[in-house]
């Protein structure tokens, strides 16, 4: 087996561990701001090459990770999370290719204008500095995060699952190979070598101010505790409580498509409607067709009163399952009056993630895609679709409900800030 | 004299109200967001009005913060800042016309695509939420940041100065009549009505998250405890220890004009210049004419060795003065090697807030224009045009030197955040 982490003893050694690998990096964000597109794009290719012909001590790194997950227990679910095989490699290796072929934001100047007195000011797109990703048991986040961040321009501090350690070193010297190749330093992309949760306090707390930004990567209560404890800023969503809201104007085909697609083409992403609401006014004719598709797909329901008596299988639903992600084959579902009602329900019970309407009617369409307050708002289209490949980002590290600098899918260009270069001919101000 | 705040007895009760201001906050942002740019300003225009209507009343309650503040023994710098007179109201009503002919950010589309699959994607400012503002001495913020957060849609919790409690009430007082007058909620703009201290620890926690950020107006010791104690995101800078450096291709000429705007056109705002960089390749013939310039000018002046060389009245320097924001006039100054080592030397000294260059080359201004990691980076031009108003924002709340969200002028624009929205004829996730 591969050899386990080496053990840092003491919390003075993870500290002294942490707050070098925190500096390092600082110094590397400062490198990495001034490399250029084609330097970073190098460094990337060197990686995907490196994940493909280091393909058998990633599979052998990972067999272990397994091994020892189930002698500790993990979950089928857990276990299937932490696997790599040739395909996941591949695609892992892909996952590199396309982020070195997204554009470099790095330099991009959004506005340009000049002041009466002839200074021209620009804001251009820089680096964040040092971003911090907190994940769990998958291993290929350790490439996906390191690339993204890359790419921005950005050092980053990896901090895997310890289920995946040994995957994620594997994968971290391959990535490290690509940076070297391109002259980048290594603290570039650093992982975290210990397994030790003290590790994941200390970047909580931003390692005196290297870390700009935390990702966590993982469950809610991976999330929560990331979004209570932070010093730091973080880019996140706790929950995705989506709701689909079907007006009196929707054509019921089109209704079912979207409710079937949004609540079962894959139940445990963030982005799966975990709500059906229905408009009253076309509950006599939409409501028992679809409840009836989604009972006949295997989906449980539970529904308010309305909703149960459209078929004897549908279960009360309580209070608290109107606020609740299933991330499973299961749905609240109720009638409301009108595009309003729909509103006030999602501003009550969501969580600002992604939510839709169904309808023809281009007015109550404009209403909630006005009103409902949401990071994604979608008229006539599945809910699933909150995913930064699916809205052209090429990549994404994760999705975000705060309303703070990133909100939605966060692709490179919000890994990013800005600053502002202003060119005289000596004004001063007078 | 006005009646002072009725006083809020024990914590609970201070507990209360600022929970019941948040909430009322966070439902006033809800209409808000929704309300036409016609109607916000009509509501600025009816507050300038009541500004000016009110004048007497203001100057009056004014006049008794005053003479308690006397009595108090505040310093003549703070009595400056607390006072208003004829000129300095007609500047607050000015001020909400400035932001009255703003154009309105919310609902403004920045970028909009189509998918592949015919979906279209539109990315669009909508407000932040809820906005606390802390601030001291200075009543005019009362009516400053209760404009601008409006503009930009959303809701405001002010918290004023103990010293001029009066006057922001009497201020709050004409804001409230604008907002009535528009038929806006008069919750859009709160002023905490208790002097005491604990209300602004109950807001740094956010008041049950009802405060989507905070932005601290003030003095080094509000900003600092707001930046080390908040819960909520933060816009602000603690410090601004602003660098000119002065390349060996800068003209002298050009060289002493904008050094003697930066440092002393005024010293007390955050964008005058602190530290002179001359380049040891034109000490020779740019630093004696600098030095002289500003000693003559009656600024003090801390040099390193080659500095103190190049006249008698200058002071040493220690290694703090060299991060050290006098605010005042007093400037720290040394030769440095050239452009690398300015922008080492401002790397490690100053704070990301603005600094500036001065040389005809072209190649030199944009090593520093990219490598100089500050909000705001200059090229022959006055570190003093670091303000929202010489932007062309038309106002500001303050100026972040944060990389998220915000960071330079904090602009109506800046206050608002986006969200996605998707149209589609009924795609679905495959």
């Amino acid at each position: 087996m591969t050899a386990p982490l080496k053990t840092i003893e003491g919390s003075g050694e993870i500290a002294a561990t942490m707050q070098d690998i925190g500096r390092q990096a600082k110094a590397a964000a400062r490198v990495l701001a001034l490399a250029s597109a084609d330097q970073k794009n190098r460094a990337l290719a060197g990686m995907a090459a490196a994940i493909r012909a280091g393909k058998s001590g990633i599979l052998s790194a990972n067999a272990d990770d397994l091994a020892e997950g189930k002698t500790g227990g993990l979950t089928a679910a857990m276990l299937d999370r932490l696997t790599l095989n040739d395909q996941r490699v591949e695609a892992m290796a892909e996952g590199l290719d396309v982020v070195r072929g997204l554009a470099d934001p790095v330099g991009k100047v959004t506005e340009s204008w000049t002041r009466p007195n002839g200074m021209t000011i620009e804001r251009v797109k820089v680096p964040l500095g040092v971003v911090g990703v907190i994940y769990e048991s998958r291993p290929n986040v350790t490439a996906d995060a390191g690339a993204l961040t890359l790419k921005a321009g950005n050092a980053v501090i990896l901090r895997g699952g310890s289920d995946s350690h040994r995957s994620s070193r594997a994968i971290h010297a391959a990535l490290t190979k690509g940076l070297r190749e391109a002259n980048l330093p290594e603290a570039a992309i650093s992982l975290v070598p210990t397994r030790d949760r003290a590790a994941v306090g200390m970047m909580l707390q931003g390692l005196d101010g290297a870390i700009d930004v935390l990702v966590p990567r993982g469950g809610k209560s991976l999330v929560g505790r990331v979004q209570t404890e932070a010093r730091v800023p973080v880019f996140a969503h706790l929950e995705g409580v989506c709701h689909v809201y079907v007006d009196k104007a929707a054509a019921l085909d089109m209704a079912k498509t979207i409710v079937m697609n949004a609540k079962l083409r894959r139940t445990g992403v963030c982005g799966a409607a975990e709500t059906l609401l229905v408009d009253r006014a076309a509950a006599a004719t939409h409501l028992q067709p679809l409840i009836e598709m989604l009972l006949d797909a295997g989906c449980e329901v539970r529904g308010d009163a309305a909703v149960q008596k459209a078929d004897a299988r549908v279960k009360p639903a309580s209070e608290a399952d109107w606020s609740t992600e299933y991330l499973d084959a299961i749905i609240t579902a109720g009638v409301v009056d009108g595009v309003d009602a729909a509103i006030e329900h999602i501003e009550r019970y969501g969580t600002h993630h992604t939510d839709a309407i169904v309808t023809a009617d281009q007015q109550a369409a404009e209403k909630f895609l006005n009103e409902v307050d949401s990071a994604i708002v979608l008229h006539n289209a599945s809910t699933q679709f909150a995913d930064g490949g699916e809205f052209g980002f090429g990549a994404e590290i994760g999705i975000a409900t705060g309303k703070l600098h990133a909100r939605g899918p966060v692709g490179v260009e919000q890994l990013t800030s800005f600053k502002y270069r202003v060119r005289g001919t000596g004004q001063i101000r007078p």
